[in-house]
């Protein structure tokens, strides 16, 4: 038997983006688009002295995604690769990572720029981005050679991960 | 009543480290300490083109955190700040992010370089590095600005944010 390890959103992020087709594929595409994170009161107090970091790590849950793909053709390329080669959204945990900057906060309201998730997404947790820990230099970075580095920022997100007729929510309660 | 998102772990991380105490803080400390993920053989798929990216991120369930803390007192500084201007376990969802160095993979067994976790900690998601999506540049980082950024390597973890005693899963049945 499987163990099951059980999270409940934070909070939920609101974005200018009511669907999937259309959105930026990745935040370092969304320069520019504002949105801001609704966190539940409760968790407010642990916002405490996140303010003077410039950039957030966000890490939420996939909820429109329906079942897991192993094998996925990504938007930056016409080829399959594993997912776990991707960050496309059908994953066996469908956890979305977005490094997004903070503007300000506003007792449990956190305005951001820079998503690229659906409106209404429930958010998981928020970690402070620290370049020491967070950066890398001298990185080899696979099949994502072949491909354009501008296509992360040309191409927008379509509805192939998601099933458009009746959106599910994935093993969610 | 909350929304439950349940998750299953994908495999489990193997490292050298048995206890929290003397751990490095992070993975970017932990640079010539090896592991490996035994990854469940069900998604071996997925890592169809992973070999070719130098660093892997991997989210991770904090399994041995008990609850969780608003305020805490990270390795890092010795005053206390909101849990999400923090990289410590002890988050509502206690979900770990390191970035480590991907050596190679043997079928369903991924090699790594940077171990930062207890072993036996599951493994949730594993997601390729991409400097153009995942580094950013001219960040600010708040409170971490007044404490040496040596502290990130001379600095090992201490078993602040676990019960010595009597170590239990949090919210995992």
């Amino acid at each position: 038997m499987k163990t099951n390890i059980i999270y409940q959103p934070i909070g939920i992020i609101r974005t200018p983006f009511k669907e999937i087709t259309g959105m930026p594929i990745q935040s370092c595409a969304a320069t520019g688009t504002e949105g801001k994170i609704e966190l539940e009161p409760e968790f407010a107090a642990g916002l405490f002295d996140l303010e003077g970091f410039s950039h957030i790590i966000l890490l939420y849950h996939f909820h429109l995604v329906k079942g897991y793909k192993l094998y996925v053709v990504p938007f930056m390329d016409d080829k399959p690769h594993g997912i776990y080669a991707t960050r496309a959204p059908t994953r066996p945990n469908p956890i979305g990572l977005s490094i997004v900057e903070l503007k300000r906060i506003e007792g449990s309201v956190i305005y951001i720029d820079g998503v690229d998730m659906v409106d209404g997404t429930p958010l998981l947790d928020i970690k402070p981005f620290f370049g020491k820990i967070d950066n890398r230099e001298n990185v080899t970075r696979g099949w994502l050679d072949t491909v354009s580095e501008q296509n992360v920022t040309k191409i927008k997100s379509d509805g192939r991960f998601y099933s458009n007729k009746s959106p599910k929510l994935n093993r969610c309660e």
